[in-house]
Protein backbone atom coordinates (compact mmCIF):
# COMPACT_ATOMS: atom_id res chain seq x y z
CA UNK A 1 0.00 0.00 0.00
CA UNK A 2 1.01 3.63 -1.23
CA UNK A 3 2.28 5.26 2.45
CA UNK A 4 0.84 8.37 1.40
CA UNK A 5 -2.87 6.57 2.08
CA UNK A 6 -2.00 6.49 5.50
CA UNK A 7 -0.18 9.41 6.94
CA UNK A 8 -3.05 11.83 5.94
CA UNK A 9 -5.44 9.67 8.81
CA UNK A 10 -2.69 9.72 11.46
CA UNK A 11 -2.40 13.46 11.54
CA UNK A 12 -5.92 13.54 11.10
CA UNK A 13 -6.73 11.74 14.18
CA UNK A 14 -3.83 13.89 16.23
CA UNK A 15 -5.59 16.82 15.13
CA UNK A 16 -9.30 15.87 15.69
CA UNK A 17 -8.85 14.00 19.19
CA UNK A 18 -6.21 16.91 20.46
CA UNK A 19 -9.00 19.69 19.06
CA UNK A 20 -11.98 18.08 20.22
CA UNK A 21 -11.27 16.35 22.98
CA UNK A 22 -7.79 18.24 24.32
CA UNK A 23 -6.14 15.40 24.57
CA UNK A 24 -2.50 14.29 24.30
CA UNK A 25 -2.59 11.53 21.56
CA UNK A 26 0.70 9.43 20.71
CA UNK A 27 0.74 7.82 17.53
CA UNK A 28 2.54 4.15 17.18
CA UNK A 29 4.53 2.55 14.77
CA UNK A 30 1.57 1.56 11.85
CA UNK A 31 2.44 -2.16 11.12
CA UNK A 32 0.70 -4.87 8.97
CA UNK A 33 -2.33 -6.55 10.87
CA UNK A 34 -2.31 -10.43 10.26
CA UNK A 35 -4.84 -11.47 12.58
CA UNK A 36 -8.32 -10.02 13.75
CA UNK A 37 -7.82 -10.10 17.15
CA UNK A 38 -9.89 -7.85 19.29
CA UNK A 39 -8.52 -4.79 19.97
CA UNK A 40 -11.53 -2.83 21.57
CA UNK A 41 -14.82 -2.32 22.81
CA UNK A 42 -16.34 0.66 20.48
CA UNK A 43 -15.61 0.90 17.11
CA UNK A 44 -16.59 3.26 14.08
CA UNK A 45 -16.21 1.86 10.69
CA UNK A 46 -16.68 3.84 7.71
CA UNK A 47 -16.41 2.83 3.98
CA UNK A 48 -14.68 4.61 1.38
CA UNK A 49 -14.57 4.83 -2.55
CA UNK A 50 -12.99 6.77 -4.70
CA UNK A 51 -9.34 5.89 -6.67
CA UNK A 52 -9.49 2.93 -4.55
CA UNK A 53 -12.46 1.16 -2.03
CA UNK A 54 -11.50 0.74 1.31
CA UNK A 55 -12.90 1.34 4.78
CA UNK A 56 -11.48 2.36 8.03
CA UNK A 57 -12.16 1.25 11.56
CA UNK A 58 -11.28 3.17 14.87
CA UNK A 59 -11.29 1.11 18.00
CA UNK A 60 -11.36 1.88 21.03
CA UNK A 61 -11.01 0.53 24.39
CA UNK A 62 -13.74 1.36 26.43
CA UNK A 63 -11.62 3.50 29.42
CA UNK A 64 -10.66 5.16 26.60
CA UNK A 65 -13.28 6.29 24.25
CA UNK A 66 -14.90 7.06 28.04
CA UNK A 67 -11.69 10.04 29.15
CA UNK A 68 -12.36 10.95 25.15
CA UNK A 69 -15.98 11.59 25.47
CA UNK A 70 -16.02 12.87 29.19
CA UNK A 71 -13.60 15.56 27.45
CA UNK A 72 -15.71 16.19 24.62
CA UNK A 73 -18.58 17.10 26.39
CA UNK A 74 -17.03 18.70 29.75
CA UNK A 75 -18.59 15.85 31.94
CA UNK A 76 -18.01 13.08 33.50
CA UNK A 77 -19.23 9.67 31.23
CA UNK A 78 -18.76 6.19 32.71
CA UNK A 79 -21.07 4.23 30.66
CA UNK A 80 -21.08 2.97 27.06
CA UNK A 81 -24.07 4.21 25.93
CA UNK A 82 -25.92 5.88 22.64
CA UNK A 83 -24.04 9.27 23.29
CA UNK A 84 -21.06 7.32 23.22
CA UNK A 85 -21.83 5.47 19.95
CA UNK A 86 -22.58 8.60 18.27
CA UNK A 87 -19.52 10.63 19.62
CA UNK A 88 -17.63 7.41 17.88
CA UNK A 89 -19.26 8.29 14.77
CA UNK A 90 -18.34 11.74 14.84
CA UNK A 91 -15.21 11.69 15.45
CA UNK A 92 -14.70 8.90 12.60
CA UNK A 93 -16.42 11.06 10.24
CA UNK A 94 -14.12 14.27 11.41
CA UNK A 95 -10.83 11.93 10.78
CA UNK A 96 -12.36 10.58 7.86
CA UNK A 97 -13.27 14.34 6.67
CA UNK A 98 -9.39 15.89 7.78
CA UNK A 99 -7.54 12.81 6.16
CA UNK A 100 -9.67 13.18 3.11
CA UNK A 101 -8.66 16.45 2.36
CA UNK A 102 -4.78 16.56 2.55
CA UNK A 103 -5.28 12.79 0.06
CA UNK A 104 -7.00 15.48 -2.19
CA UNK A 105 -3.94 17.66 -2.00
CA UNK A 106 -2.09 14.62 -3.56
CA UNK A 107 -4.51 14.53 -6.17
CA UNK A 108 -6.33 11.34 -4.15
CA UNK A 109 -10.49 11.86 -3.94
CA UNK A 110 -12.45 10.05 -1.72
CA UNK A 111 -15.43 9.68 -0.82
CA UNK A 112 -17.04 8.38 2.42
CA UNK A 113 -19.80 6.14 3.01
CA UNK A 114 -21.85 7.05 6.48
CA UNK A 115 -19.88 5.31 9.99
CA UNK A 116 -21.62 2.55 11.72
CA UNK A 117 -20.48 1.70 15.37
CA UNK A 118 -20.48 -1.59 16.92
CA UNK A 119 -20.81 -2.07 20.64
CA UNK A 120 -19.63 -4.96 21.97
CA UNK A 121 -17.03 -6.08 24.40
CA UNK A 122 -13.75 -7.45 22.80
CA UNK A 123 -15.31 -7.92 19.46
CA UNK A 124 -13.01 -8.44 16.43
CA UNK A 125 -12.99 -6.58 12.98
CA UNK A 126 -11.94 -8.31 9.94
CA UNK A 127 -11.39 -6.25 6.46
CA UNK A 128 -12.58 -8.81 3.73
CA UNK A 129 -10.25 -7.53 0.76
CA UNK A 130 -7.06 -8.81 -0.62
CA UNK A 131 -5.03 -5.14 0.45
CA UNK A 132 -2.88 -4.76 3.54
CA UNK A 133 -4.51 -3.56 6.44
CA UNK A 134 -2.65 -1.37 8.05
CA UNK A 135 -3.44 -0.67 12.12
CA UNK A 136 -1.99 2.45 13.58
CA UNK A 137 -1.67 2.15 17.42
CA UNK A 138 -2.17 5.38 19.42
CA UNK A 139 -1.85 6.15 23.05
CA UNK A 140 -3.48 8.25 25.31
CA UNK A 141 -3.48 9.42 29.14
CA UNK A 142 -6.87 7.79 29.47
CA UNK A 143 -6.27 4.32 27.52
CA UNK A 144 -5.37 3.24 24.20
CA UNK A 145 -7.09 2.92 20.80
CA UNK A 146 -6.21 1.72 17.30
CA UNK A 147 -6.54 3.25 13.78
CA UNK A 148 -7.08 0.65 11.06
CA UNK A 149 -7.09 1.26 7.02
CA UNK A 150 -7.51 -1.30 4.41
CA UNK A 151 -7.65 -0.33 0.65
CA UNK A 152 -8.22 -2.69 -1.94
CA UNK A 153 -5.58 -3.66 -4.52
CA UNK B 1 -36.87 6.88 2.74
CA UNK B 2 -37.50 6.12 -0.89
CA UNK B 3 -38.82 2.18 -0.40
CA UNK B 4 -37.28 1.57 -3.72
CA UNK B 5 -33.76 1.84 -2.14
CA UNK B 6 -35.28 -1.39 0.32
CA UNK B 7 -36.59 -3.53 -2.09
CA UNK B 8 -33.26 -4.72 -4.11
CA UNK B 9 -31.57 -5.22 -1.05
CA UNK B 10 -34.51 -7.80 -0.51
CA UNK B 11 -34.20 -9.35 -3.40
CA UNK B 12 -30.72 -9.34 -3.47
CA UNK B 13 -30.74 -11.42 -0.23
CA UNK B 14 -33.12 -13.98 -0.95
CA UNK B 15 -31.27 -14.87 -4.22
CA UNK B 16 -27.58 -14.87 -2.67
CA UNK B 17 -28.47 -16.57 0.20
CA UNK B 18 -30.78 -19.02 -1.88
CA UNK B 19 -28.22 -19.63 -4.59
CA UNK B 20 -25.00 -20.13 -2.41
CA UNK B 21 -26.18 -21.95 0.87
CA UNK B 22 -29.10 -23.43 -0.92
CA UNK B 23 -31.34 -22.16 1.67
CA UNK B 24 -35.00 -21.13 2.31
CA UNK B 25 -35.20 -17.58 3.27
CA UNK B 26 -38.71 -15.59 4.34
CA UNK B 27 -38.09 -11.98 4.69
CA UNK B 28 -40.20 -10.32 7.36
CA UNK B 29 -41.58 -6.72 7.29
CA UNK B 30 -39.04 -3.76 7.36
CA UNK B 31 -39.57 -1.31 9.99
CA UNK B 32 -37.32 1.57 11.07
CA UNK B 33 -35.08 0.74 13.63
CA UNK B 34 -35.33 2.98 16.61
CA UNK B 35 -32.61 1.53 18.85
CA UNK B 36 -29.40 0.00 18.93
CA UNK B 37 -29.90 -3.33 20.80
CA UNK B 38 -27.94 -6.28 19.97
CA UNK B 39 -28.86 -8.51 17.13
CA UNK B 40 -26.41 -11.05 16.55
CA UNK B 41 -23.15 -12.52 16.88
CA UNK B 42 -21.32 -11.72 13.35
CA UNK B 43 -22.11 -8.50 11.55
CA UNK B 44 -20.89 -7.48 7.63
CA UNK B 45 -20.90 -3.75 7.32
CA UNK B 46 -20.77 -2.10 4.07
CA UNK B 47 -20.18 1.61 2.97
CA UNK B 48 -22.14 2.73 -0.09
CA UNK B 49 -21.53 6.47 -2.12
CA UNK B 50 -23.42 8.02 -4.58
CA UNK B 51 -26.57 9.29 -5.25
CA UNK B 52 -26.57 9.02 -1.92
CA UNK B 53 -24.27 8.23 1.06
CA UNK B 54 -25.20 4.95 3.27
CA UNK B 55 -24.00 1.66 4.97
CA UNK B 56 -25.45 -1.49 5.07
CA UNK B 57 -25.00 -4.10 7.82
CA UNK B 58 -25.75 -7.84 7.68
CA UNK B 59 -26.04 -9.10 11.44
CA UNK B 60 -26.35 -13.13 12.23
CA UNK B 61 -27.00 -14.97 14.82
CA UNK B 62 -24.00 -17.70 15.14
CA UNK B 63 -26.53 -20.92 14.62
CA UNK B 64 -27.57 -18.97 11.91
CA UNK B 65 -24.32 -18.25 9.93
CA UNK B 66 -22.77 -21.53 10.87
CA UNK B 67 -25.66 -23.28 8.85
CA UNK B 68 -25.22 -21.44 6.01
CA UNK B 69 -21.52 -21.18 5.94
CA UNK B 70 -21.88 -24.74 6.52
CA UNK B 71 -24.09 -25.40 3.60
CA UNK B 72 -21.80 -23.09 1.41
CA UNK B 73 -18.29 -25.16 2.42
CA UNK B 74 -20.24 -28.79 2.09
CA UNK B 75 -19.24 -29.59 5.45
CA UNK B 76 -19.91 -28.46 8.90
CA UNK B 77 -18.56 -25.45 10.63
CA UNK B 78 -19.40 -25.27 14.17
CA UNK B 79 -17.61 -22.50 15.95
CA UNK B 80 -17.20 -18.57 14.70
CA UNK B 81 -13.49 -18.43 13.20
CA UNK B 82 -11.57 -16.51 9.83
CA UNK B 83 -13.19 -18.55 7.26
CA UNK B 84 -17.11 -17.41 9.11
CA UNK B 85 -15.96 -14.01 9.02
CA UNK B 86 -14.47 -14.17 5.43
CA UNK B 87 -17.76 -15.60 4.20
CA UNK B 88 -19.65 -12.62 6.04
CA UNK B 89 -17.74 -9.99 4.02
CA UNK B 90 -18.42 -12.07 0.63
CA UNK B 91 -21.93 -12.61 1.32
CA UNK B 92 -22.08 -9.00 2.46
CA UNK B 93 -20.31 -8.20 -0.89
CA UNK B 94 -22.64 -10.17 -2.98
CA UNK B 95 -25.55 -8.73 -1.52
CA UNK B 96 -24.44 -5.02 -2.25
CA UNK B 97 -23.79 -6.26 -5.66
CA UNK B 98 -27.19 -7.89 -6.57
CA UNK B 99 -28.87 -5.08 -4.99
CA UNK B 100 -26.56 -2.11 -6.84
CA UNK B 101 -27.03 -3.54 -10.03
CA UNK B 102 -30.84 -3.30 -9.57
CA UNK B 103 -30.64 -0.26 -8.24
CA UNK B 104 -28.88 0.88 -11.26
CA UNK B 105 -31.68 0.05 -13.27
CA UNK B 106 -33.88 2.63 -11.48
CA UNK B 107 -30.90 5.09 -12.36
CA UNK B 108 -29.59 5.16 -9.00
CA UNK B 109 -26.05 4.33 -9.33
CA UNK B 110 -23.67 3.26 -5.96
CA UNK B 111 -20.16 2.41 -5.35
CA UNK B 112 -19.50 0.28 -2.49
CA UNK B 113 -16.67 0.09 -0.62
CA UNK B 114 -15.13 -2.76 1.21
CA UNK B 115 -16.57 -4.91 4.00
CA UNK B 116 -15.80 -5.05 7.02
CA UNK B 117 -16.35 -7.97 9.66
CA UNK B 118 -17.32 -7.64 13.35
CA UNK B 119 -17.59 -10.64 15.26
CA UNK B 120 -18.61 -10.61 19.06
CA UNK B 121 -21.47 -12.26 20.97
CA UNK B 122 -24.23 -9.81 21.59
CA UNK B 123 -22.77 -6.85 19.76
CA UNK B 124 -25.01 -3.70 19.03
CA UNK B 125 -24.71 -1.29 15.65
CA UNK B 126 -25.29 1.80 15.60
CA UNK B 127 -25.65 3.82 11.98
CA UNK B 128 -24.50 7.15 12.42
CA UNK B 129 -26.96 9.72 10.44
CA UNK B 130 -29.78 11.18 10.51
CA UNK B 131 -31.58 9.21 7.70
CA UNK B 132 -34.15 6.74 8.93
CA UNK B 133 -32.34 3.32 9.50
CA UNK B 134 -34.82 0.46 8.22
CA UNK B 135 -34.17 -3.11 9.58
CA UNK B 136 -35.24 -5.81 7.64
CA UNK B 137 -35.66 -9.48 9.44
CA UNK B 138 -35.26 -12.67 7.48
CA UNK B 139 -36.34 -16.26 8.92
CA UNK B 140 -34.53 -19.66 8.04
CA UNK B 141 -34.63 -22.95 9.01
CA UNK B 142 -30.66 -22.34 10.67
CA UNK B 143 -31.93 -19.15 12.36
CA UNK B 144 -32.57 -15.68 12.29
CA UNK B 145 -30.33 -12.47 10.36
CA UNK B 146 -30.87 -9.05 9.81
CA UNK B 147 -30.76 -6.25 6.80
CA UNK B 148 -30.46 -3.12 8.22
CA UNK B 149 -29.90 -0.06 5.51
CA UNK B 150 -29.49 3.64 6.19
CA UNK B 151 -28.49 6.42 4.02
CA UNK B 152 -28.57 9.42 4.73
CA UNK B 153 -31.44 12.40 4.36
Amino acid sequence: MDVRLINPFINATLCVLETMAFIQVTAGKPYVKKDNRAVGDVTGVLGLTGVANGTIAVTFEEKCILTIVSNMFGETMDVLNDEISDAVGELTNMISGQARRELEQLGKVFRAAIPSVVTGRNHSIRHYSDGPKIAIPFNTDGGDFTIEVCFER
